[in-house]
């Protein structure tokens, strides 16, 4: 039996700023972007796409610590680990991410490349198209993993993302061995298609030797990892895998399995898709926040879809609404 | 008679990054504000107070600066002249307004204080309560005035905060000249209650030199400029010194005098405040886009009343809908 954990969740993610405006399909296309992805750009990228983009809004984004900041606000107690610069827009990632309560010690990189930015084109039906400059959030190094804490905490969340650069990668293998050490669990989220392309092995090994102990994909992802094309077939293929299984399937909602035991969920009601940035991080905040105390399968994915209604419903993957008033009226 | 204008509206203010959060106006008295205030803080002021903001967002701002973004998006042609710092708030600030359709060529401040920003807690009930860091954008040099802009543009528009620190007033006293050499028309928005109490003097005489062909004023600025403290009274001293008074009453609506016609318009209706930042400089966007065009003076205090209505219905004093489309589905 493990000791109690001083936190409900570590995770190490992107420390990102997003850029929001709104644009058109048409012109999402011109810019030479696929529509709804997410692609890594570099300096000169992001600057040519940055001026071809319209009056833009300013948000702390990334994906695990959009789901901290989800989780803190549903009253779980919280870390981030990731790498900002020692900039302006470091220190508005920094400020965000401690105003919700999160605990947040990585110093920020000095001399070197600037904080991350994502440059989000959101298309009227509120789809988003993401283009990321990694800065300093690349250069995560494992000197900064602080392993005490990680070991102090119920779960340690890793985001896929960051499974791509080569020292935050090396950071997070640690960072499993700690949690592990310590009798924790282990929730990892693939993020998206292009780092399963390159990490799919990875991810295979680590579930095949029982490393990670709750799987968040979306059903794109899931097809990606399995090779199989079916929802149901990836479903049936990965599930016994793992100890818990979670897959978003956008406007159609989620599943759940865990020890054989299967639960969904619609998605959640909203008056107006807005912007469908951190769709998938709010969905596995509720459900971590769930999962910490033990609530039941159906309840977890119940509260994943609360959280994720809530931040499609407006500009920004923080989110705006009282999440604790919001799943309370609902539960 | 004078040449046809290159441009409609050329706009010299603060250039300002807002950072906004939701705050409970108890948190607002606690941290010494005063509710619905804007007040100027040093470097010291602004860490503290942002240390003890909640998660925010960042939208470019800036009185004037807000009025032509809304100018731009009605299809007026405006210029900008403001002082950013060479930093990353700073190239935001230039990005928006540059993507707006706004002229903007003044060289970023280098090796100096960083560019502007305003903290603004947002209460409940949409009030917003400012504490600016003026930065570099104190320090916009007379060098910085394009004087052919300035002569080739119908309107030359003042933002009142920015008369207060002493190289910007200098800049705009040669400004107000290089538009009445031209022939030019100069607007004058009085800002807040502050810069009356400090620089009441000024306007006075500027306006019985007959200096100021449109000035904008709420009620509050109305009694604080003219002495009077019924609104009947003010209005009645002070519309007779100037070509055109237009007034804000908040959710009374506004009134303008031209030339001893008297029009009023009622607030336009909005479902929700949310932040009433803004408010009065996309209610001057609104009227000037009539004025540029010579519509009657009803139909611009109706085009005011629009322009506020949607920019206090979300977060940040940057319009978010289509203010053409609906300009042209009201009017």
């Amino acid at each position: 039996m493990t000791a109690p954990a001083k936190y409900d969740v570590i995770a190490i993610g992107n420390a990102i700023v997003d850029v929001m405006a709104p644009c058109a399909d048409a012109r999402i296309a011109e810019l030479g972007m696929a529509r709804g992805g997410m692609t890594l750009v570099d300096t000169g990228r992001a600057e040519s796409l940055y001026a071809a983009m319209g009056p833009a809004r300013e948000m702390s984004g990334g994906s695990a610590a959009n789901t901290l900041a989800g989780l803190a606000a549903l009253g779980a107690r919280c870390g981030f680990i990731g790498q900002v610069a020692d900039d302006q827009l470091g220190a508005v990632f920094a400020h965000d991410i401690r105003a919700g309560g999160i605990a947040f010690d990585v110093p920020a990189l000095t001399g070197g490349e600037p904080t991350a930015r994502c440059l989000i084109f959101v298309s009227p039906d509120g789809q988003r198209t993401m283009n990321t400059f990694l800065g300093a959030s690349q250069f995560l190094p494992e000197a900064a993993l602080d392993t005490a804490m990680i070991a102090d905490a119920s779960v340690l969340y890793l985001e896929g993302y960051l499974w791509d650069p080569e020292q935050p990668r090396s950071a997070m293998r640690r960072a499993i061995a700690a949690a592990r050490g310590a009798g924790r669990k282990v929730a990892f989220s693939l993020s998206d298609g292009f780092v399963i392309a390159r990490h799919g092995d990875d991810f295979r090994a680590l579930i095949a030797a029982g490393a990670i102990d709750i799987l968040f994909a979306n059903a794109d992802e899931l097809a990606a990892l399995t090779g199989i094309t079916t929802f149901e077939g990836g479903l049936a293929a990965l599930a016994p895998q793992l100890p818990v299984l979670v897959v978003t399937r956008g406007a159609e909602g989620a599943v759940a399995i865990a020890a054989g035991t299967r639960a969904e969920v619609a998605a959640a009601p909203v008056a107006k898709v807005v912007d469908t940035t951190g769709a998938g991080d709010l969905f596995a905040a509720g459900f971590l926040s769930g999962h910490v105390r033990a609530a039941p399968l159906a309840e977890c994915l119940k509260l994943g879809a609360i959280c994720a209604a809530e931040i499609i419903s407006h500009y920004g993957a923080r989110p705006e609404a009282d999440l604790k008033a919001l799943v309370s009226a609902a539960v």
